[in-house]
């Protein structure tokens, strides 16, 4: 076959530039082998079984990516590199995961141990920085230099692209949009401290004040019935049904949810002027594009004058496989910045 | 004299490397020669007289920019560039003023205005922006690459520094840290909204808190006294004085006032998380390092966990001259990205 003659790492097609993509949660590992043109080939899913030693979680991650392999019909070494995104705060550049409380983590160096069991050039950055990359490069956020991605669901988390590249700042945890402080005084956060966007807007705080609401205060709602009996964590697709059917407590409470998230992004817009915010994550997917209309009219209403010129609030493309595909473009960059000759030359 | 064989534009020091820094507010215009190593040679201060027309105001600047070089013992000539730092919205790249509410400008072509009269490349940005550059560049922030300045004054103003340049946003205007929100359904701000950092922690918000608990409440406080009799806008230095003589209702507020500011700076530091803070401004000033402590300690309890390693939070250095001093790194640096000869091939 012939090849196109100019070509960037992003862009090439060809049936032997393959990278593969992988999604570390606290309950799934996700793993896909993706082409150059963001194409996924083939994909492998698995329990994560966090209460595991952290050696058998990554035996558990890197038999995911195996099978992910096989199933493309490659070989292991047919694969040029992998890109990760794991939950929690860790080091991009040393590939050590400092805390994952979803998993259960302190410290691990999951670069190293990954690329011990592949051998392959691997690569790790936190979930929402590599989900935010994979929007902004193969998503929603295509041809967009400056944008904000922030994803809403039990918690809320971001990531920040500044001039086409994940910023991660001084300590290399740029992005904790959930952790801006939006209401002092207010509702208290899973960090310890009150009024965060996360305290007052996340699936988290929507529960909190349903919860409140019709078991303390007795009010009435349909949504219990919609969230399967039960008001434990309420499902994104609970809460849109119950607003679709005119459920007036579920339906004020979104409302404010939609003031606070509107309220969150003109503080980001005033204070960094981004391009665009791509939102995703469970609750947005479910309450679509309606909700993020009302989300847009707040925050146009408290940003200031000519900071929304062009600007955009954009629903997230790529859904539950933002990761794996911010993990091939994490993988790709990761590779022409550090040639694989080098990492050979390490092993 | 000798000169060494190697030299960028910001440290040469020769004795015919001068630049103009220029600081235009509401009030008052300042402008000084300044060389290449940050030392002001001369200085000329003049009113704005604001309710003047456009064409006049600006016509007092050249002239302000004259008398500073006519002090120095230069020839006009001898200056390789003027950079301003001007209040209000403006479009660096264009020159032109959008909206200066303290001027009374709207769409204004200050550069070129300024230009024509000069006869200097001349080069404007936000004056907090310029601000926040000298501070970055010649003051509280040397060799520091990603910083935010916040200026606590009348307003709360602000200024972003990524990697060393000064950082605009997709409009332009990012940097605007007083209308962040952290306190939603909070007190009204100048913009319009509710629960602006400006609206809690601004000389404003100080002022309205005072003059609501001592006219409204009948409050004691020494406070009036302190201030010259009236409780109109108080000034800093009667705040710190308050303060030290153990005035009850002003160390509350001022407490308050430390709390709303480490909110924002927390915000901040969870967003993107910079290595240092620079606070300035008539109130930073005045109330001096306790505060700035105080400030500090907030912050580290509203910020995640590791981003504040080797976070630093610092009093600005370059006081009334930030702008000026902003000014002559901005001029150099533009003078590297713009040759003299394009400009000239351009007249």
């Amino acid at each position: 076959m012939t090849q196109p003659e100019t070509k960037t790492a992003e862009t090439t097609n060809s049936n032997d530039d393959y990278v593969v993509g992988v999604d570390i949660g606290g309950t799934k590992i996700l793993a896909a082998v993706i082409d150059a043109e963001g194409t996924i080939k083939s994909q492998s899913k698995t329990g994560t079984k966090a209460k595991q030693e952290v050696d058998q979680v990554i035996d558990r991650i890197a038999r995911c990516i195996r099978r992910a392999i096989k199933r493309s019909g490659l070989e292991t070494s047919q694969v040029r590199a992998i890109g990760m995104g794991c939950a929690g705060t860790l080091d991009p550049d040393t590939g050590l995961v400092i805390l994952a409380v979803n998993l259960g983590w302190s410290n691990v160096p999951l670069r190293a141990k990954l690329e011990e069991r592949m051998g392959i050039p691997t690569f790790i950055d936190n979930d929402v920085n590599v989900g935010t990359l994979g929007e902004a490069v193969l998503g929603a956020g295509k041809g967009v230099k400056d944008l904000v991605g922030i994803f809403v669901g039990t918690g809320i988390g971001g990531g920040i692209i500044l001039d086409g590249q994940l910023f991660h700042g001084a300590n290399k945890l740029a992005g904790e949009v959930g952790h801006m402080i939006v209401k002092a005084g207010g509702p208290r956060c899973g960090c310890g401290n009150r009024g965060c966007l996360e305290a007052v807007a996340s699936r988290t705080a929507i529960t909190r004040q349903l919860r409140k609401a019709i078991l303390k205060e007795g009010k009435k709602s349909i949504l219990p019935k919609l969230n399967g009996g039960n008001l434990d964590m309420i499902r994104g697709g609970a809460l849109a049904k119950a607003v679709t059917r005119g459920d007036k407590l579920t339906t004020k409470i979104m409302r404010r949810t939609e003031k606070y998230l509107g309220m969150g992004i003109a503080s980001i817009v005033n204070f960094l002027s981004p391009q665009m915010i791509v939102l995703g994550g469970g609750v947005i997917e479910a309450m679509g594009s309606e909700f993020i209309d009302a989300v847009h009219k707040v925050t146009l209403k408290y940003a200031l004058p000519n900071t929304m010129n062009d600007f955009q609030i954009v629903k997230a493309k790529l859904g539950d496989e933002a990761v794996i595909m911010g993990g091939s473009v994490l993988a790709r960059r990761m590779l022409e910045k550090e040639p694989l000759e080098e990492k050979i030359d390490e092993a």
